[in-house]
């Protein structure tokens, strides 16, 4: 046939490199999704018998979470990603994500492919869906292999090439027909170094009856191993295809479902159609690498992809001169023959490297030195330590507690804002898929089911029109309409000190307590509060502070008491925190100086916005108020007293958040999403003082209507009960259920 | 009583002015709201049989336009404003909104209170309402009066004190007494004065029956008097009432609505209320001043309210040795001792100017005059005319002529963008009420019965999301969108030139032409467009530009044709022009530099944003694009050729918009209407470049989307058919009907 004769030659290495040329160099030339099974275990390292977290979603429609075999096996699933170590950043967020919901239940990720303690067989439950045929099919598996087995779990790793460099290999030949013959190539080349993976990244050994595997109990003929790949023709789909149908008639396997060869064929589209069209290959021998978080490292994820391409680079004749038995290396490892020709095939993978781009340069030393030096291969370091060590437990907690630490951080996304990654966070976890369509302006595109909507910095979304946010920047307009609605505000007067109509201005004010700010900045800048009568000279001096930010000033009166900030979404308040001036608490020995230091170590704070509070700066400001209390930088505070740093509270300025949704009175929670009405605001930040002490028949004034509340300080308080604010967004723009 | 007392107390000329105190002077110490009738005449100066202009709305609600008696007498109507000068801007917007609609049909103001040339009685149609009971009472007054009587038009200046004034005059006392109390002491004050006024402002002479009035025959007992002042009792509201009711027994009037006096009281709510609250006074007496293009000059109306401050602050007993005979003063003007005694009022009335704020210090100068040079009176003036000269058609015409020369221009709004003031001018067109709550945000309330909404910047509106703008914003994300909808857009990348990628990134456009630009900036700076092949040092050259303004940077592959902006509202293109750049066209002797003055000295350019084309400047930009031609700013151009003065067609470069509405084929309208629905957005500008020659069959690409389209080029293209974009915003909002 002519046409597969120009085919095979289209793919022979050195035309296929030739078509292929700068594609295989861009950094986006393959496609790599990787699922990751673990099991849930106790904090005592039994497994656990609850149920599949519903704050992770439903397992039935959630493309990021759900369970394999067993109810207690969660299965982490990355999207298709343009790169390893983008796919491994996205993994390292679903870990981290799994592992804190998790933690909230005292329970952690198993980190072994081979299981952890297991209770009696009947208490462990098979995965339980929606859909019936899932879980027919679970019972099914049940009743035809043991527990131990389906409980083994591991990495799936699917990769595809780019669409454009088998365009640029197909030139002007029949795409179809190209992709085939590059996926069957690949796959055909990919089974000659099974052995070769499998002996270097295995890492479930394991006692199996009588027998000790050494390397990788998952892939060795003790494995889960439903068919021999030897069965199946990949000489052509449709070869392929038959061989299928031969085994299914055979009753080897009960449905093509089943097919648990350790590298397969995925088709795109209904596996019915006449002429299916191959998506992806699956390849599934990497055991969990315990000693990484995730399961994986980004080196080795480097490593099957530099495999992939040697297979579709590579003339099958001289792989076939590679080839070697899979099961024997995962029974015993490499023998002193295959550790040599592991060896060559390194030298040519390198060959490999230098035509594709590979992300992380030292991925054939890193295979090398555990080719090497066996005592550093996954398999003899867990052997080492022992299947049943506690160590797998304080590993365990340790990646629990790296999680923890960072709880903000989406691994992968921390260059976006952090109410971003707090909405990304809630779209993983109720199963939304996303986009981030700009990481500069920090745009999302939600998709569930037909639903289509974006989400700008966190707050910014459909559900409020385009002039909501105009009224509200504008703050006089802003009090307008809150006095107009019946609501309190401050008293006060827009002036221009251009216009030199400053003193007449403030006039009304010389003596009296009273706030000076610029009339459309924010954070906090440029603003003076005088809780103290203020002289004319002050006065005028807050007015040219204020100037330098914006032309127009306001000068209004002076509400004593605290300042709450109450979220409104969707016409309810979801939450309310107070911010709390940054603060040192003395110890009778450190200046304050020392305690600010001590207070910046805090991992919550770094300069800038990435992190849920700001590093103390001691500036002219600071000092002058410090000076008032009659200290300075350098005083020693005495033990338990609390000194606070700055009059503003800000989080900008070093203040932090404390929740105070539950002890705040629903009247205030009444006049909040009073003041979000006057805007027509269905997502709004409002800021009122409220006079102490703090009771429903306080007296308040309503400061002002954000457009764009801050989410952390509600997601992340410094004190108090954290509030979920980011997932009340989706369930407001229809994404997510109300009810968990 | 001892209330009464206490009251005339507080009224007493001293303690009214101490307890008024500065609240006098504030600039806002009362609200005036002025009506105007006039005759609508053709060009022949005969009265217009037409109906009442459709495009001023309905007659029936609209709060700024209706007809009085006759459906030819057009009533321009102020809302209450806080100054003379604040209302007769409003006036003059109403009256120059009024000469442009009119002018469309060859219709003009006849400014004159006595007629124009009229037809047989029985073409002189009433006034037809949708309200049966306003069609009936029109009938009614024509049986009853002469139609010649019925078509006499003036002014009602209509008058209110603040209310923060009265409430310091009553101080701790009874307000609604001390209301009631100024309001009855200034009517009965102010008609004392009455002769003074008439004398002053009178400017209808005329003749009736075989008597020449001289001065005004509206205030005269041969004007339309159906009752004379004289049978009414203003010592109390109950008094008044009593005396009212009277009269309608006795069948001197058929209804309230007919006491045509010349000065009435007017209550707040509903006539038969028990206590009614006086709201205002209307004083009817002026005429039209046919030397003013609003019929009443801001002088005369500053003149007015000095005569109700001092009808207020005067002491009764003072003001009754002034009072006079206003009928024979209506009829014969001024006799020898009224002058004296009205140069002595003058006098009196300078004192109240010093208690009160007063805007327009000639305002007494200017009254003066007329009384001492009985020549420069209104009414001599008029008689000496000729009230049939062919001069106040001459009149009527440069008045509408003025209305015309700056048709893009409301007095009073011209602080606004031009946008905001062709909303402002539909608005009041449409009988939308309407607040300019910031005048530095150009942020507009409107409001129709139950519905409020806002406008900013002339389309910013609640139709849009608040995402839909930030993802127009970003020209990436922009373009990313729109070819998700299947639309071409040029192929380009983004980089940021700090990255060092400069080089990589235009290295796929060096030779080709192209087209550079900042990712986020607007009117066209910072672009650089390259029709032919582009070397690698001039995009380098470009990017640095660009660079100046943002740090991202695209550049895109240059689609040659013609760029079109297509108005998209509400799913449909309603309007679509072509920008044409600055060009002029030579006459043989003119240099470029002298064709560019000339065509600056066109009203529609200035410099800025307030008038339809910006004034063009001979910058290094154009000299450079001239020098592409081989000419320089000295060239003389030969008669007859149109010189292009520079690549960018932005109307800020000075640029022009032709209206291409009608010669668009449809596949573009559909085009940009997809454009728009990338965005969810409602009102959207879509650019598109087209193949020349324009067909249904060009090739095109769309460029880019804009979320504040620029109304101006489609109101007041300078070429081709206007489109009232504004009036379609009202519509989408759904504050007027589709149907005119």
């Amino acid at each position: 046939m002519k046409n597969h004769t120009e085919i095979a030659e289209k793919l022979n290495g050195k035309s296929i490199i030739r078509a292929a040329g700068e594609a295989l160099r861009g950094r986006a030339n393959c496609r790599i999704g990787v699922e990751r099974e673990s099991l849930r275990c106790t904090a005592s390292g039994e497994l656990a018998e609850t149920a599949h977290p519903e704050t992770l979603g439903r397992k039935d429609d959630n493309p990021f979470f759900t369970a394999d075999w067993a109810e207690s096996q969660i299965e982490l699933k990355t999207p298709p990603c343009e790169s390893p170590l983008a796919c491994h950043r996205f993994l390292e967020t679903l870990t981290d994500i799994a592992l804190r919901e998790l933690a909230a239940r005292h329970e952690l990720l198993w980190p072994l492919s081979t299981p952890c303690l297991l209770p009696e067989p009947d208490r462990i439950a098979c995965a339980r869906f929606e859909n019936a045929a899932e879980n027919l099919r679970r019972r099914k598996l049940r009743e035809k292999y043991p527990v131990e087995m389906l409980l083994l779990s591991g990495i799936h790793y699917n990769f595809s090439f780019d669409d454009g460099l088998l365009r640029r290999i197909a030139g002007d030949g029949e795409l179809q027909a190209v992709r085939e013959g590059c996926y069957l190539k690949t796959i055909r080349n990919l089974y000659r170094m099974l052995w070769f993976a499998v002996g270097l990244l295995g890492a479930s050994p394991a006692s199996a009856g009588d027998r000790e595997i050494q390397v990788s109990i998952r892939n060795s003929p003790a494995g889960y191993r439903t068919l021999s790949s030897a069965r199946l023709d990949y000489s052509s789909v449709r070869a392929y295809r038959e061989s299928v149908d031969r085994c299914l008639k055979a009753g080897l396997i009960a449905t093509e479902h089943e097919l648990y060869t350790p590298i397969r064929l995925r088709f795109a589209g209904a596996a019915t159609d006449d002429a299916p069209e191959i998506d992806r290959l699956e390849l599934r021998i990497p055991d969990l690498n315990p000693f990484e978080k995730c399961g994986i490292s980004p080196v080795d994820m480097e490593f099957l992809r530099l495999l992939f391409f040697h297979s579709l680079l590579t003339d099958e004749t001289e792989l076939e001169k590679f080839a070697d038995d899979a099961d024997a290396v995962a029974e015993y490892g490499f023998s002193p023959d295959q550790s040599r020709k592991a060896g060559k095939l390194l030298e040519r993978l390198a060959e490999t490297a230098r035509n594709i781009s590979v992300e992380l340069p030292d991925v054939l030393e890193q295979a090398g030195k555990r080719l090497h030096h066996p005592q550093l291969s996954y398999a003899r370091r867990i052997r080492e330590t022992g299947e049943r060590s506690p160590e797998w437990l304080r590993l365990a907690e340790s990646y629990r507690d790296q999680a923890l630490a960072e709880a903000w951080r989406l691994p992968g996304f921390d260059d976006l804002e952090l109410s971003t990654q707090c909405i990304i966070r809630e779209a993983i976890k109720g199963g939304i898929s996303f986009e981030v369509i700009s990481r500069a302006d920090n745009i999302l595109r939600l998709r569930k089911g037909t639903r289509c909507d974006y989400v700008v910095q966190g707050t910014k979304t459909s559900l409020d029109t385009y002039v909501t946010p105009l009224l509200m920047g504008n703050k006089v307009v802003s009090k307008q309409l809150l006095r107009e609605h019946g609501l309190q505000t401050p008293a006060g007067i827009e002036f221009q000190p251009d216009s030199g109509n400053a003193a007449e201005a403030i006039r009304p004010f010389v003596g009296k307590t009273a706030v000076v700010k610029p009339v459309s900045t924010n954070y906090g800048i440029g603003i003076s509060v005088f809780e103290n009568p203020a002289t004319e000279k002050q006065l005028l001096e807050a007015v040219r502070l204020a100037g330098r930010f914006d032309r127009h000033i306001l000068i209004e009166e002076y509400c004593p008491g605290r300042e709450f900030r109450f979220l409104v979404i969707a016409g309810r308040t979801f939450a309310v925190t107070h911010r709390r001036a940054c603060h040192v608490v003395g110890d009778g020995v450190s200046t304050i100086r020392a305690l600010i230091e001590q207070a910046n170590r805090n991992p919550w704070r770094a300069p800038g916005h990435h992190r849920p509070l700001v590093t103390i700066v001691a500036d002219e400001a600071m000092k002058q108020y410090l000076a008032l209390q009659k200290l300075d930088l350098d005083s020693v505070i005495p033990a338990g007293q609390d000194v606070q740093l700055r009059r503003i509270s800000n989080i900008s300025a070093g203040g932090e958040a404390c929740d105070a949704t539950d002890i705040m009175p629903e009247r205030f929670k009444r006049i909040a999403e009073q003041a979000a009405a006057a805007f027509n605001a269905v997502v709004c930040g409002v800021d009122i003082i409220i006079a102490e002490p703090l009771t429903s028949a306080s007296a308040c004034a309503v400061i002002e209507a954000n457009f764009n509340p801050a989410l952390l300080i509600h997601e992340f308080p410094a004190e108090g009960k954290p509030r979920p604010a980011a997932r009340q967004i989706l369930i407001a723009l229809g994404l997510l259920d109300r009810k968990l």
